[in-house]
Protein backbone atom coordinates (compact mmCIF):
# COMPACT_ATOMS: atom_id res chain seq x y z
CA UNK A 1 0.00 0.00 0.00
CA UNK A 2 0.91 3.72 -1.06
CA UNK A 3 -0.37 5.71 2.55
CA UNK A 4 -0.01 9.30 2.88
CA UNK A 5 -0.34 11.23 6.17
CA UNK A 6 -1.95 14.22 6.25
CA UNK A 7 -0.68 16.43 8.87
CA UNK A 8 -3.56 19.23 9.85
CA UNK A 9 -4.07 22.18 12.64
CA UNK A 10 -7.51 23.40 12.34
CA UNK A 11 -8.16 26.60 14.22
CA UNK A 12 -9.48 25.57 17.56
CA UNK A 13 -13.20 27.57 16.69
CA UNK A 14 -13.66 25.18 13.42
CA UNK A 15 -12.99 22.05 15.12
CA UNK A 16 -16.44 20.78 15.08
CA UNK A 17 -16.81 22.12 11.22
CA UNK A 18 -13.63 20.55 10.27
CA UNK A 19 -15.06 17.15 11.74
CA UNK A 20 -18.37 17.20 10.60
CA UNK A 21 -16.17 17.96 6.51
CA UNK A 22 -13.95 15.42 6.66
CA UNK A 23 -16.55 12.81 7.96
CA UNK A 24 -18.36 13.45 4.74
CA UNK A 25 -15.57 13.27 2.65
CA UNK A 26 -14.12 10.04 4.04
CA UNK A 27 -17.31 8.32 3.77
CA UNK A 28 -16.95 9.03 -0.19
CA UNK A 29 -13.38 7.96 0.01
CA UNK A 30 -13.68 5.01 0.98
CA UNK A 31 -15.47 3.84 -1.45
CA UNK A 32 -12.99 4.87 -4.29
CA UNK A 33 -12.01 1.67 -5.67
CA UNK A 34 -8.00 2.45 -5.02
CA UNK A 35 -8.57 2.95 -1.49
CA UNK A 36 -7.69 0.86 1.37
CA UNK A 37 -7.89 2.85 4.41
CA UNK A 38 -9.00 6.62 4.89
CA UNK A 39 -8.78 7.02 8.95
CA UNK A 40 -9.54 10.47 10.68
CA UNK A 41 -7.23 10.72 14.16
CA UNK A 42 -7.80 13.19 16.44
CA UNK A 43 -4.74 13.97 18.42
CA UNK A 44 -5.37 13.17 22.29
CA UNK A 45 -2.84 15.66 23.59
CA UNK A 46 -4.32 19.07 21.52
CA UNK A 47 -7.64 18.36 19.92
CA UNK A 48 -6.67 20.96 17.22
CA UNK A 49 -4.15 18.09 15.57
CA UNK A 50 -5.60 15.86 13.03
CA UNK A 51 -4.25 13.00 10.75
CA UNK A 52 -5.71 11.80 7.77
CA UNK A 53 -4.15 8.26 7.01
CA UNK A 54 -4.99 7.59 4.02
CA UNK A 55 -3.81 4.13 2.25
CA UNK A 56 -4.26 3.81 -1.37
CA UNK A 57 -3.18 0.80 -3.78
CA UNK A 58 -1.08 3.10 -5.15
CA UNK A 59 0.14 6.48 -6.28
CA UNK A 60 -1.55 6.71 -8.77
CA UNK A 61 -4.45 6.10 -6.76
CA UNK A 62 -3.96 8.65 -4.43
CA UNK A 63 -3.46 11.32 -7.56
CA UNK A 64 -7.16 10.13 -8.64
CA UNK A 65 -8.27 11.04 -5.44
CA UNK A 66 -7.63 14.76 -6.00
CA UNK A 67 -9.87 14.93 -9.27
CA UNK A 68 -13.15 13.73 -6.73
CA UNK A 69 -15.76 15.94 -6.14
CA UNK A 70 -15.86 15.23 -2.56
CA UNK A 71 -11.96 15.73 -2.38
CA UNK A 72 -12.46 19.05 -4.06
CA UNK A 73 -15.88 20.37 -2.35
CA UNK A 74 -13.74 19.37 1.21
CA UNK A 75 -10.63 21.21 0.20
CA UNK A 76 -12.38 24.06 -0.94
CA UNK A 77 -14.65 24.15 2.45
CA UNK A 78 -11.98 23.34 5.18
CA UNK A 79 -9.43 26.10 3.56
CA UNK A 80 -10.24 29.04 5.83
CA UNK A 81 -10.12 26.57 8.84
CA UNK A 82 -6.48 26.12 8.85
CA UNK A 83 -4.28 27.23 11.74
CA UNK A 84 -1.45 26.22 9.28
CA UNK A 85 -0.75 24.38 5.90
CA UNK A 86 -1.51 21.14 5.81
CA UNK A 87 1.29 18.84 5.46
CA UNK A 88 1.77 15.01 3.86
CA UNK A 89 3.83 12.20 4.52
CA UNK A 90 4.67 9.20 2.15
CA UNK A 91 5.06 6.13 3.50
CA UNK A 92 5.24 2.67 1.93
CA UNK A 93 3.08 -0.12 3.89
CA UNK A 94 5.41 -3.01 4.60
CA UNK A 95 2.33 -5.08 6.04
CA UNK A 96 -0.24 -5.86 5.77
CA UNK B 1 -10.44 2.97 17.72
CA UNK B 2 -7.48 4.01 20.01
CA UNK B 3 -4.38 4.59 17.97
CA UNK B 4 -0.79 4.83 18.47
CA UNK B 5 1.75 5.60 16.03
CA UNK B 6 5.00 4.74 17.07
CA UNK B 7 7.81 7.09 15.31
CA UNK B 8 10.98 4.78 14.77
CA UNK B 9 14.69 5.67 13.18
CA UNK B 10 16.22 2.85 13.01
CA UNK B 11 20.54 2.65 12.35
CA UNK B 12 21.25 2.63 8.59
CA UNK B 13 22.71 -0.80 8.95
CA UNK B 14 20.28 -2.36 10.88
CA UNK B 15 17.10 -1.84 8.50
CA UNK B 16 17.05 -5.18 7.07
CA UNK B 17 16.52 -6.59 10.66
CA UNK B 18 14.11 -4.74 11.61
CA UNK B 19 12.03 -4.72 9.13
CA UNK B 20 12.20 -8.62 9.68
CA UNK B 21 11.54 -8.13 13.83
CA UNK B 22 9.29 -6.24 12.92
CA UNK B 23 7.11 -8.10 10.84
CA UNK B 24 7.27 -11.59 12.90
CA UNK B 25 5.36 -8.62 15.46
CA UNK B 26 3.20 -7.38 13.56
CA UNK B 27 2.22 -10.74 11.81
CA UNK B 28 1.31 -11.68 15.58
CA UNK B 29 -0.21 -8.59 16.99
CA UNK B 30 -2.99 -8.63 14.23
CA UNK B 31 -4.42 -11.47 16.22
CA UNK B 32 -4.82 -10.04 19.07
CA UNK B 33 -8.59 -9.49 19.62
CA UNK B 34 -8.16 -6.09 20.29
CA UNK B 35 -6.13 -5.21 17.65
CA UNK B 36 -7.59 -3.62 14.76
CA UNK B 37 -4.65 -2.56 12.26
CA UNK B 38 -1.01 -3.13 13.02
CA UNK B 39 0.44 -1.36 9.64
CA UNK B 40 4.05 -1.05 9.53
CA UNK B 41 5.18 2.28 7.52
CA UNK B 42 8.50 3.29 5.91
CA UNK B 43 9.11 6.56 4.84
CA UNK B 44 9.49 7.10 1.30
CA UNK B 45 12.01 10.01 2.16
CA UNK B 46 14.38 8.14 4.53
CA UNK B 47 13.96 4.61 4.79
CA UNK B 48 15.95 4.84 8.38
CA UNK B 49 12.29 6.42 9.20
CA UNK B 50 9.34 4.05 9.94
CA UNK B 51 6.00 4.32 11.97
CA UNK B 52 4.10 1.60 13.58
CA UNK B 53 0.42 2.23 13.00
CA UNK B 54 -1.47 0.41 15.77
CA UNK B 55 -5.23 0.72 15.83
CA UNK B 56 -6.97 -0.56 19.04
CA UNK B 57 -10.55 -1.30 20.66
CA UNK B 58 -9.56 0.31 23.26
CA UNK B 59 -6.66 1.71 25.51
CA UNK B 60 -6.46 -1.05 27.53
CA UNK B 61 -6.11 -3.41 24.38
CA UNK B 62 -2.87 -1.43 23.77
CA UNK B 63 -1.79 -1.91 26.97
CA UNK B 64 -2.64 -5.98 27.38
CA UNK B 65 -0.13 -5.81 24.02
CA UNK B 66 2.98 -5.33 25.86
CA UNK B 67 2.31 -8.29 28.06
CA UNK B 68 2.43 -10.05 24.94
CA UNK B 69 5.88 -12.49 24.16
CA UNK B 70 5.71 -11.23 21.03
CA UNK B 71 5.88 -7.66 21.40
CA UNK B 72 8.43 -7.98 24.29
CA UNK B 73 10.90 -10.18 21.76
CA UNK B 74 10.39 -7.39 19.56
CA UNK B 75 11.01 -4.53 21.63
CA UNK B 76 14.22 -6.46 23.13
CA UNK B 77 15.28 -7.43 19.63
CA UNK B 78 15.16 -4.18 18.29
CA UNK B 79 16.58 -2.13 21.27
CA UNK B 80 20.28 -2.14 19.83
CA UNK B 81 19.28 -0.89 16.36
CA UNK B 82 17.34 2.66 17.23
CA UNK B 83 18.91 5.32 16.24
CA UNK B 84 16.90 7.39 18.71
CA UNK B 85 14.39 6.86 21.75
CA UNK B 86 11.28 5.36 19.78
CA UNK B 87 8.29 8.21 20.13
CA UNK B 88 4.41 7.30 20.45
CA UNK B 89 1.69 9.94 19.97
CA UNK B 90 -2.18 8.90 20.40
CA UNK B 91 -5.33 9.40 18.90
CA UNK B 92 -8.47 8.80 18.48
CA UNK B 93 -10.18 7.64 15.15
CA UNK B 94 -13.09 9.67 14.68
CA UNK B 95 -13.28 7.29 11.23
CA UNK B 96 -14.47 4.55 10.73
Amino acid sequence: MYVVLVHVRVKEENIDDFVKATLENATESVKEPGNRRFDVLQSSEDPCRFILYEAWGSPEDAAAHKNTPHYQKWRDTVADWMAEPRRGTEYTSLFP
